[in-house]
């Protein structure tokens, strides 16, 4: 282990999850020096989630700046998918698959209509699908079903895959994996100059990212105006298999609101069919809990209801880094030599792929590229002078 | 291993569950000298069951006869469990902490108001409370419980530490375990021998005992007439804990029938609370579902909504041995030297202490005591010459 010869990184990265790893990497491939802190990188939400997108599909009025970055993103993910896949060697289980969201009554179909228009009037494309041509796509579908929209660009990856493809990646690219935790950001004045570990190992850098996803916000030794406002979100999600008797189970994703709240079911070529995903608000509990499966298999079934015969493999929870505003937070922070990759919230999976340039990008050129700029950090720090890209109103 | 001196057992046992662990260990303690194949003794049923001694909620309507064993084998668990627990120095969560069967609609409710005459006239201790009786013993009960059966001697016990405990009896006792399977039974003219293990050993023996459970029917060399109609009945299981600041969720074994479908809640003094159980007829699969775990939370959830806050530890899945009238099969066959002791099906955890002192009984006069001569395998091989148990009618 140890620093570079002269004991000093030009890129320090802590956190070990995707948006860890995606942002060391690329900073590794233009030459940095770069090294990343965690005491058990891999893990983190990525292990958890379903891998979904689902750009177009998880649209919400008021977003159209995420929208922007999502799309950038998912325009992103075949070439990045290849990149990856060149340099790690390994499959990360990209899936081209695309979407269909279900309505059951009057008020979803209204609903998914409206969506529908949304989307449209915007440029995205979607089809509108009766219920039976729904069922014709999908046969496991409940006859319940009303009517739908197909997705074809809202793919799938496996986020486990994924995770252990970026680690490879980082360690054939030269990063430097520190496995322990941060404990300190240090300072020289009004600048950051690396961490401390635990233990007492420190590590110093030109600049230091801050990618610890739900545990952004609490490093020590960060000016309190600096700090990022996220927020642990906790999601539970199911993993069922497919027996090859009943394959396909399902081809693509298909989601739906019951009861008010989405669930989604996600369908690997390996047979792996992942339910998600409970929204909780509760701290930094990471609990399965009996209410939590309860709602994934009870939402589920009323969509799909022939998951009963499948077999349960594995239910887990972790917690999604949420934002104010649900938008990431990217790039130089007030404080100089301090910059954020964090904030990901629901899009950590989608967003890997741009969020990796964006950093290598603020971290080679001190700058955010332009399509970055509406997730600067800043627009926290100071509210009067850069509008929230929630806040920007679609007319 | 090996045999002991002579080459020659007194007893052999074929299965390491906790009905071929208490036949052991009991013949042990008369002077027998025993050994006990398994390859994985302190496995089976034992393992997922939830513990109930649940002699008079599980009362059925023709099966008095097997209540009648129930009921003695209910009245040695006190002793039992002392001298269990002092010859294997270990404890086995034995709780005297009584049941409660509730009831949600009129239906329910005239179902349990049956039972409870019957029960009365049958001189069992049962008391009618209601609902909001129900309630103020376990708060945390549905508002929807309109009365219910307060039964005090129903108690439980916990299986695995029950099983791990006659491990260490048998151990201490002198039982010689052999960890293997049992391939095929050795005969010797129109007489049992003993056993061949996988591998080639022969173990042999004065008598043998086939009690491998589910798995009873399936040994080679049993001539048919003689092999025991055992059937596999799946029983799906979650366990679930109970955190300090919910204690006590639940006080007593609390049980509905919701759907038309039995449901328990077991609460154990350690804060595990085990929610039991389905019942599936589907040959030797030991799967979890999907619908199973789902099934089960949303039956207990409507006895007792605030479950959902309670981590979900373990699902797990077992098989039941089934018998054509429920009730088990004990002592001599009609091939002399080959006993049986199987076919408890739900029943196994209460009967374990009456199984362990007739089989005992049986193994060193041949002969069975008279509380267990309805349960002779004998009544399957000859059904014109004696009833089965179920098929005596109550007037």
């Amino acid at each position: 282990m140890g620093g570079p010869p002269d004991g000093r990184y030009d890129a320090l990265v802590i956190g070990g999850g995707i948006i860890g790893l995606v942002t060391a990497w690329r900073a590794a491939l233009r030459g940095l020096r770069t090294a990343l802190a965690d005491p058990a990188p891999g893990g983190g939400a990525a292990w958890v989630a379903a891998g979904m997108l689902a750009a177009v599909t998880e649209l919400h009025y008021g977003e159209q700046t995420l929208l922007g970055l999502n799309m950038a993103s998912a325009r992103r993910y075949p070439d990045f998918v290849a990149e990856l896949e060149e340099a790690s060697g390994q499959d990360v289980g990209h899936r081209a698959c695309g979407t269909l969201a279900v309505a059951f009554d009057a008020d979803d179909r209204a609903h998914l209509r409206e969506l529908h228009t949304f989307q449209r009037g915007l440029g995205l494309e979607s089809e509108w699908l009766t219920g039976r041509e729904c069922r014709r796509l999908e046969p496991m579908l409940a006859p319940g079903v009303h009517g739908g929209l197909r997705v074809s660009g809202d793919n799938q990856v496996d986020p486990r895959r994924l995770t252990a493809a970026l680690l490879t990646a980082c360690e054939r690219a030269g990063v430097a994996f520190h496995r322990a935790r941060a404990e300190r950001l240090l300072l020289d004045g009004d600048r950051a100059t690396g961490i401390e570990l635990a233990g007492g190992t420190r590590l110093t850098a030109e600049r230091t990212v801050l990618a610890a996803g739900s545990l952004s916000g609490r490093l020590a030794g960060v000016p309190d105006d600096v700090l990022p406002p996220v927020r642990p979100v906790k999601g539970q999600v199911l993993r069922l298999s497919v027996p090859e008797r009943y394959a396909p189970f399902l081809s693509r994703t298909v989601r739906a609101v019951v009861r008010g709240g989405p669930v989604y079911l996600v369908p690997r070529e390996n047979g792996e069919l992942v339910i998600g995903a409970t929204s909780e608000e509760l701290g930094w509990d990471t609990t399965v809990t009996a209410g939590g499966v309860y709602e994934l298999l009870r939402d589920a079934h009323e969509v799909v209801p022939g998951i009963t015969e499948l077999p349960l493999v594995e239910t887990c929870a972790g917690l999604r880094p949420g934002s104010p505003d649900n938008a990431p937070m990217l790039g130089p922070t007030a404080l100089p030599g301090l910059l954020l990759a964090t904030g990901h919230h629901r899009n950590g999976v989608l967003l890997t792929p741009i969020t990796g340039d964006v950093m290598a990008e603020a971290l080679t050129s001190g700058e955010l590229p332009p399509e970055a700029r509406p997730f600067t950090p800043r627009r926290f720090a100071a509210p009067a002078a850069t509008p929230s890209p929630a806040q920007e109103q679609h007319p």
